[in-house]
């Protein structure tokens, strides 16, 4: 396909916005990214393709507009159809729903976890952060080898939707562990979802997805947002 | 398909237990309900089906269980699936993507305005609550209108999964404009929206799904999570 009908309206500063690069990259879709410069100041295009929730990224496919990184990436995954298996989502129902099930508690509970260290620089709230934080990796490392089985990633062989979801996230737990002074991704706590983390990065489309968005630039982000929403600087 | 081989395990108070309930209506599955009688005091089934949230409802199929309303009524959809277009989600990438992204609006913004209402007796957060939900049945009306179209569903001449996720949620926005003693779908404001509000319940899936879960018993959950939640008694 002609990389001109595929844009993504994104910030390299975006940990959502990595998703969906992701997602491309595994597809071998060519795109064109539209760097959204400053989210304190939001461009008239984000203002207009998404203005429900006026967040990058935005996915423009043949000039449409898709947004939610979760459902865009559901969208790259149906109007680029992987072999069987190999998408973002298994064929069969069941197995489905347990993936969008898994990438959805990313979503509400790691980064639950994470918005409570982030916006608490000390005390019993940091100590609760940690303890939710800690919790979720538990719970997903029990899920990586208990309900997905047989690894290296939640998808097998192949990254899944929960793998996109959670990758996305890993500079964030890094950030939120220097921030809490704690370790939750430890080896002897949660061995394989350590062992999922050392090796998602490795996988081709996910090297090429953080490269476009290095972990400094996704770190400054995180910075931001602490600053912006909860006036905390380091 | 054998009614043993479905069941939902949910409480004729859940809201969400509705969505499913509607869903296997609409698509003629019979199903047995378990009723969890004390939501304070979860019952092991349901403590084992659904160890991560713990929440009702959770759909059994053929002993397998399936959880969150919204993707149970995907997984509902694609197990048992309909003619082309008359299914909870359209054939279309792009529309379903549409489609999830104002399911996922209902379940963020509409609730998150409600939460506000329930939570606060009086007072500037409660005007804050009202001028949230107030918005987000403008932007549902917009929606409703001018990303859906000819109505008189969000799916057309049949529901979706839009309709299903708001349309459970009606008694709850009744409740709100009693609690918050204002109007938030109003014919001058939300055309759209109030005659899709006047028709939606009459939809036969609809009624009959209702009907599982009398008015009453979903305005008494709505009592008993403020008075648990946030102990305001009326």
């Amino acid at each position: 396909m002609s990389s001109a009908t595929v844009k993504v309206l994104s910030s390299s500063r975006s940990l959502y916005g990595v998703r969906v690069l992701i997602a491309l990259k595994a597809k071998g879709v060519e795109y064109e990214f539209i760097d959204e410069p400053d989210l304190g100041n939001k461009s008239k295009l984000l203002l207009e393709s998404n203005p429900v929730h006026k967040k990058v990224p935005v996915l423009f496919h043949n000039g449409k507009p898709i947004c939610e990184s979760l459902l865009v990436v559901q969208y790259i995954d149906e109007t680029w159809p992987s072999p069987a298996d190999k998408g973002f989502l298994p064929q069969d129902p069941y197995k489905r729903a347990l993936a969008r099930f898994w990438a959805d508690y990313v979503d509400k509970k790691v980064f639950e976890g994470c918005l409570i260290i982030i916006k608490n620089a000390e005390g019993e709230l940091m100590e609760q952060g940690r303890s939710v934080v800690r919790k979720s990796m538990v719970v997903l490392d029990g899920a990586l080898h208990g309900v997905f089985g047989s690894g290296p990633y939640f998808g097998g062989k192949h990254i899944n939707l929960v793998d996109i979801a959670l990758g996305s996230n890993l500079c964030l737990i890094e950030t939120i562990e220097t921030l809490g002074n704690f370790k939750c991704l430890d080896e002897n706590i949660c061995p394989h979802l350590y062992a999922w983390a050392k090796a998602v990065p490795q996988y081709p489309a996910f090297k090429e997805g953080l490269a476009t968005a290095p972990s400094e630039k996704l770190l400054e982000g995180v910075r931001e947002m602490r600053k912006t929403l909860f006036g905390l600087v380091e």
